[in-house]
């Protein structure tokens, strides 16, 4: 961390700040320009808070050089981490894909996308049971009863299941489910990440709607702090002001995410786009751009859903794109095993 | 709500769609145009998400004519709701200041700051126990022994106080809290918002970071549909492509959130800017552009404060700022009582 | 600037570069902490892209510490600039309104609105004649013509007039034309700054709809580099996700550009909002604020107006605005002169 | 179009509505629900701007259904449009690279990339002649020089040439160009396009920073409306609030353009992240979304560039991603000719 000093600064107020950086823990350098002064902190700085310092009145700037994140930097991790789900890998060369219907709504509906999804390679199942709307009055999940049902779709299917947890008092009902899925609303759920790093399992992580990727990783970091360091990150779309796509799919985050973190990356080309048209080719450049696996809705009758019908493909068309799928993931020389 | 449909569709199949929308209790009218064919929604559409029709295959586009909310529209409320807590008022023309420590750090701190910022005129204070942080390693709050302070400054200084929830198993520690904060980034913490509901104190309700302002009102409605009409909105800025200031306050919000509702509408203008300096001239024009309150933080020693000091007031320069509020309140026409 | 290098850096590639920063007449300083290495750049860095050095191997960061502006920097001119438009002052305290049509339509027109806003208060016309459009297919301006009527409407009015410019090639037809306005799209149209330079007459800057405050400093800098110190900025809304204005209205932009430049700021509610029932309270804020002055739309039909009708005020309820104005500017301690 | 009227409005008002209407030689029909009236307007609305009757005191709100472009419009010109540039290809199947430096800087430079791009097989060469610099005291290109430079590198190589203009002033110096690139500063100045719109050229029309699709295409539409229908877009990335990379590169942007529009549409993942690591897995990305090519910044001296040398790539890396890249467009089934 660097602290710009103001010009002609009184050298009592220098000392005094110098003894308060020295009281965490941090020792200083000074440097000393023909106009500016700069004071620069050595040692770890992860518990300091830039913001912390601009109230002083002799300080202009300060700027963090060090990445406030210690658990989920490649820089003291420099393998790929790798996430096994009942022999399901993610990372590391591992390219899974996650798919379902964004609301689970009966068990005829769950084991028959159970069933068309497996048949078309994919390695795991998604549902939602809890589900986050904007409106108090539309469709809220089925709840208890919907994890009931995902996990019936299990056993008859074989594949883990992802489901969304809204509220850290829902844990006890999540003791069965696979991975546990942090959506967009929750990234900065403190409370509930603190809870999840008590947690023996892996963690989907979706990005917030207007997260940085440092806020993302920050989130992780929150969750890995905790001792639950199986963390997937999930890609989804962040909000701009086009309006031409739900969301604006960056799909750049990916490399970054891989050079900064250890941790597997993952995209939603669904809820990204929000259109079922767009699915297909985000789905083809987020393996090309590197991501370690997808999450795409399928719905058996998406006219019909009772929710985001229209970013659904249906299993037909979830089988063409899956084809498209594994030519391309074994083209950019990974695996789906 | 209209749903335009494609060209050229088979009737069977605008039969079986207008079957669907009678099916949710809707009236439907049609209109056919020498290109394209309408039909129109008529009756109570805010259970139906427009989303749900976009995955039929006739369907080219559906718009949303009514609002839908219902409990926060004005069209049905058409007088201000005024907010009254132990007797200070909020809203239909008076206004109030809720000022003190962005954290709760110490009794000596919230008994001194309890005192000065009531010498300068505030009506409420507010002060953080549970603190959302980015990073896992900054300070979290004193929680418990937080709210503790508060309530003993409450009983010092006889100013109602206002303090944020994190997480809805925190309730029961917010019995004696006058008004319950709900953070920007639990704006859409839907389980705490359901729980709100059946609450019988006033909510401050902060909008999220990319929130719009029809997501801000349906987080107001899922309170209000639980039963607790008592909210007060907050706009803290939002996030955008500027660097210059922390986010940017949006001050229409303000007149469009009074025209769409009849809730009361107060500003925080120092998490909007992030920077001291600007405190004064955003509560002027929050005064100016209708605002029905300020929530300012004012910590008696910004150059120590264990977070946010950046943009916190000491108490003299409050005091200034105060007497600057006061006139500017009564040459806008309201009251602070 | 400071220039952060990687770790163990091999020193000749460190003289390499410090040899390079000299030949651009910089002196530098070096600090060695435990673990990194920081270069300070001391002198005129203005000229410098931050850039430049990122390519280079043994560059971890590059942050710049002063402002790359000069011209328009407060610190180099701490009083205020005020502008005179025919004995009209904006700045230093002295506030003005300029009011008018979005598109010159016709003679009548042009004298109505010049008659009544007169009557009301305005201080200068406004009313365009290149208009800039987003479909080829819609009206596009009177041009010529248009620029003929506003000087007709100076002529019989006495008020002095206002008009944008959409290309270097036209200026020749704007020597009549009082100030100058470059709009939010050619913000960053270098080539029609760099002409502006040379004109002795006040230049209207519009902010660009995604430009930072920086860059519309740097747009300032253009002009005033080429010698034409006479910048009025105008603050208009930016693009954000939010849909309910049609641009957000960054109010916190005046005391950051008043605090970072001594050139006069003004603000366009009638376009920052689009619409009408926002003009008035978003002129209260941002006289509140500290704004020098207001630029709005004011039509004698606006259910007629070839553009922007839904942001026009009427003559008349412009009128009843300029009273609350005028009171407003008075109690905020400016003239409107 | 459909306007949605207001509740319990005087029929005379609304059959002034119609008869205004009708002026504009469009047909009317009208629908009456319980509660809400509906006019669809039908015909060519594409010279009608939706914001025209938000004035009318009767009007509620306005949809526009068709979209407002024709000649881009893919409805009216199903088939690619392939822009044939001295033999190069790009659209309908046909892909190609552009590479070459952000600025042209010297004749030795021009002709040692110029040779090693062709080697690596790019099909042309790209360079800045004319540069847009947010800074005045910035190298601002070479200019007419520089466009010298360039058409020897051009007679050298037998490539042909992109570059991009500023002014439409300096269109008869662009003779010779091949094709002319308009900056993403750019995409709006009107008078530009409306001058390229009589040029027999095709136009590479970079997206604005803050550009919606829809305005991109309505720029593009600008040209074409002049005769010049030889329109190539290039996604070069948006403005968002994420710092990581200097912009967000907008994939979903590809698909949409070509559901849309018949025009190709190509990438420019240099200027996009403005992080060199990037640029070879954002070109795998965009291949495989469905782009018709890529424009690659290399330079022979990255370190030594005049500008953006950060995103540069150097001959030799840029070869080894043109491997890749030959190979990535042969698997997506594009050919390179």
């Amino acid at each position: 961390m660097i602290i710009l000093l103001k010009r002609n600064v009184e050298r009592s107020k220098v000392d005094e700040l110098l003894r308060r950086i020295h009281a965490m823990n941090v020792q200083t350098q000074e440097v000393h320009g023909v106009q500016e002064s700069i004071i620069g902190l050595i040692g770890d700085t992860s518990a300091i808070d830039p913001e912390d310092f601009k109230s002083i009145d002799i300080v202009a700037k300060v700027k963090r050089i060090q990445e406030p994140y210690k658990k989920a930097n490649r820089k003291f991790h420099p393998d790929d981490t790798i996430i096994d789900v009942c022999g399901r890998k993610i990372g590391g060369g591992h390219f899974q894909v996650i798919a379902g219907p964004c609301s689970v709504e009966s068990r005829e509906q769950m084991i028959s996308v159970a069933d068309s999804v497996k048949a078309s390679g994919a390695g795991l199942m998604r549902g939602g049971a809890f589900k986050p709307r904007t409106s108090p009055y539309a469709f809220q999940g089925l709840r208890e009863e919907g994890l009931q049902l995902l996990l019936e779709a299990k056993k008859h299917s074989g594949m883990p299941i992802v489901t969304e947890i809204m509220d850290k008092s829902h844990l006890p009902l999540f003791d069965d489910v696979d991975i546990i899925q942090v959506g967009a609303r929750n990234m900065q759920n403190f409370e509930l990440l603190k809870a999840l790093g008590k947690v023996n399992k892996p963690i989907l992580l979706k990005r917030g709607l207007s997260s940085t990727l440092d806020e993302l990783i920050m989130s992780a970091e929150y969750i890995m702090a905790g001792g639950n360091e199986n963390i997937i990150f999930c890609e989804r779309g962040i909000r701009t002001f086009e309006t031409a796509t739900r969301n604006t799919l960056d799909l750049s985050a990916i490399p970054i995410l891989k050079q900064r973190t250890h941790l597997p990356v993952i995209v939603d080309p669904s809820h990204a786009a929000g259109i079922r048209s767009l699915v297909e080719p985000l789905s083809m450049a987020a393996i090309a751009v590197g991501a370690d696996g997808l999450i795409i809705e399928v719905h058996n009758d998406p006219a019909h859903a009772l929710c985001d019908g229209a970013q659904s493909l249906t299993p037909d068309s979830f089988d063409e794109t899956m084809q498209k799928v594994k030519k391309t993931v074994e083209f950019f020389g990974k695996t789906m095993d």
